[in-house]
């Protein structure tokens, strides 16, 4: 698998973490982190195609909301919740505060 | 014109705000009116093209963020901050913080 780009965290653009949160799958994805742990992508999100799925990691994870983990052929990700807390401060609880979408 | 349709403040979705400020373009909008006035469409973005910023315009207005009223063939704008700041305290100010994008 290629290595995936992650930006630093001092490149973390908020008009991109808006952009990367302001989907429902992205979003939920994105509070389904929320407790800090790693998780395996197939754990968080079913029934949405393939294609579709990789679009959406590739958002969250070039915007800077999500740190992608390859172990051999499987993803695990986690929230990049330092990085963004330090960057944009209320953000993060904002978001996981309302819980609708 | 048409009726211009505005949601119920209620009824503004996160993910439909986060979503219309996850542009260049429309968060610049935002942040133009965050001072609260009313502004005229032609006074806030230059050099886009129209049918772009239709498209802007609408995501702006549908998802909540702000309201349009069509004065004869201008359209005025206002950010919804009180429904906004009611609705996600903190979003705004988060938002306007930011300078860079």
């Amino acid at each position: 698998m290629d290595e995936l780009h992650h930006p630093e965290a001092a490149d973390i653009r908020l008009v991109d973490v808006l952009a990367a949160l302001g989907h429902p799958v992205r979003l939920k994805v994105a509070r389904s982190l929320a407790s800090g742990e790693e998780r395996y992508c197939g754990e968080i999100v079913t029934g949405v195609p393939r294609s579709s799925m990789t679009h959406h990691w590739r958002a969250l994870r070039e915007s800077g909301v999500i740190r992608q983990r390859p172990d051999g052929r499987k993803l695990y990700l986690t929230l990049r919740r330092a990085d963004l807390d330090a960057r944009f401060p209320g953000l993060l609880d904002l978001v996981f505060a309302d819980g609708e979408g």
